[in-house]
């Protein structure tokens, strides 16, 4: 070989290493991030789409990009994790926005409240009405970027030692109740407490609080309610379809390769389903044996119903009179609330009534 | 430089590829795949599922993994595309798999069948339920492994130029009708045909079929038959919640990197509940619209219905006892089905009760 061809076969080599090394290092950077969750470990539903969520990314990274995950309490308590990601001690939280009404109630319209949107309608609303777009504005204020990762279905409507008849039975009733419906029932004389999840049992057991709710059957028979309290309401009319969102630091959001975007994308996306779908797998089981342990299901009446709408009605108008973003984003879910029972009664609606009939026929 | 230098160099250069590339080669192949679509691309609900997933997977593998999307009748037919994916003329289809009653009726249980899950159990079914491992099992009878991507959500029950009253009306009519339900309607004397979307509306135009059903409002409007019939029933009982499958030829994806099958689960999940958004947010819209078109909307009697529910159970019964197949998924779904409706009616079902009867009281 000859010095020419030598300095050209070198500066191939050389050039293929130039354009080669920097795309890996750019797009497969190895990272090690930290989610802190507001559930304990004990809950397979909520923690456990943490696990998944960090499962996938690991696995479609090949290794490079490990998110570890941490249980209420391990980093942060359960209802900071908004303060944890917002100021950078971890780069993810996992969360039901409706705890942090005490920074701003526009939040659990992100999440749920009284009277909101259904599962499906609530991912429609994000993934193709104004819902993701409106909370990157307001969720920015915040130094966070969020995703839908996972939605419970509509909720139960909580654990009571008393029948509650009528709307006068709230009142004066200590109960652990999430988020924006605390507020609206406080116009029914009842007291709401927001605890996390681990400190319902201990309050309940107390006597510290005469009520409670938290999810639906499958996470409530794992807190072990029905051991202390006799009458499990339904629906939860506050939570149609709480939506958890992954949060993430702004700026950390920001300095991701784009394909790493991509594949948290993705992943929160199938956490998103997966986890509706394991509440729908598991809440028909865990039903029976609440039922089986002797557990008094009750709906609430119309009456009550009717007069937690009209609440809710008002707290909705007086928070949107003094709240701009609160306001905004009311109005954006409330009409599309609207469109969609429109459709919602055509063609959905009709076949699970159908559905329901035929099977209580037996 | 001396030729002993020049050689180290160049050995240099050459070992430094030598390792980068296999770890690249393994992980992060360069790979153009085909998929071709069951879908007109008029349909941005439907082939645009293909379009989103083939994104997620090309962004986040940085451009390395490229899947090229077909509309139906690009490379084959739109009721070809299990064929196509079997016998590996392109590595991935996407359908609706009870296009292939043809072959097998149990591949209709996997996508929608009469009085069948609803578009969330579905997915409980099969994320957390048997319904991935019965149709791993079966799927692989055809050389194809399946993933769940995209649900419409409850249909409509199609598309009549006179109204249908009674089980007899059904006598006689020749329907365009997906799947299993041409089967069940056979027995109240309907003459069932199966055509691909893009032939349906030339076929009412002529008055070669007299009724046809294709899946809800939006997708139903582009297609135009509101422009040749009139009344249009509800609901799809044939279709509570029909399931789009992504077909994967075996080989093919048991050759992938593990990273990349990765990938693709994750983009799948994402789509999967991407695509029911898409038809829960542009269904209202799109329903308000051809009702001022002066279509009238009717729904099915409980007498229409009770009759197709008992000619339902008959086509089970007959083919369950002559197909193992069919009775090991049927078994599996109608048990998964009626715990389902078990919890359903309780929280649910009264969620949706009351907001629709709030809306219609304005």
């Amino acid at each position: 070989m000859k010095r020419r061809q030598f300095i050209a076969a070198l500066g191939a080599g050389a050039a293929a290493a130039a354009i080669a090394k920097p795309a890996i290092a750019q797009s497969m950077p190895e990272l090690r991030w930290r989610l802190t969750a507001s559930w304990p470990k004990s809950l397979d539903t909520l923690y456990g789409s943490c696990e998944s969520f960090a499962k996938y990314v690991s696995d479609a990274t090949d290794g490079k990009f490990q998110i570890q995950t941490f249980a209420a309490g391990e980093i942060v308590p359960g209802l900071q994790t908004l303060d944890a990601v917002q100021n950078g001690t971890v780069e993810m939280g996992h969360t039901a926005y409706y705890y942090y009404i005490g920074k701003d109630p526009t939040w659990a319209l992100f999440c749920a409240v009284p009277f909101g949107l259904n599962t499906r309608q609530q991912n429609a609303w994000f993934y193709e009405g104004d819902g993701q777009k409106l909370m990157d504005e307001f969720g920015a204020k915040y130094n966070t970027y969020n995703l839908l990762m996972g939605n419970t279905g509509c909720q139960m409507g909580g654990w009571f030692n008393k029948e509650i008849k009528e709307p006068g039975d709230f009142s004066g009733l200590k109960m652990r109740i999430g988020g924006w419906a605390g507020k609206t029932l406080q116009k029914l004389g009842l007291i709401p407490q927001q605890l996390a999840a681990g400190d319902i049992y201990p309050a309940l057991e107390k006597g510290t609080i005469d009520a409670a709710e938290w999810v639906g059957p499958y996470d409530d028979e794992k807190l072990g309610f029905y051991k202390v309290t006799k009458y499990y309401y339904y629906p939860g009319w506050w939570e149609g379809g709480t939506t958890n969102h992954l949060q993430i630091n702004l700026a950390k959001w920001n300095s991701l390769p784009k394909n790493y975007q991509s594949v948290i994308r993705a992943a929160a996306g199938a956490v998103n389903v997966e986890q509706t779908a394991r509440y729908d797998a598991r809440n028909p089981q865990a039903l029976k044996r609440l039922v089986a342990h002797g557990v008094q299901l009750r709906p609430f009446s119309m009456g009550v119903m009717e007069a937690c709408l009209k609440a809710s009605n008002e707290v909705n108008a007086e928070t949107a009179a003094t709240n701009p973003d609160y306001k905004k984003v009311l109005d954006s879910m409330q009409a599309y609330r609207n469109d969609e029972y429109l459709w919602w009664q055509v063609a959905e609606y009709s076949f699970d009534s159908f559905q329901i009939r035929s099977r209580t026929k037996g």
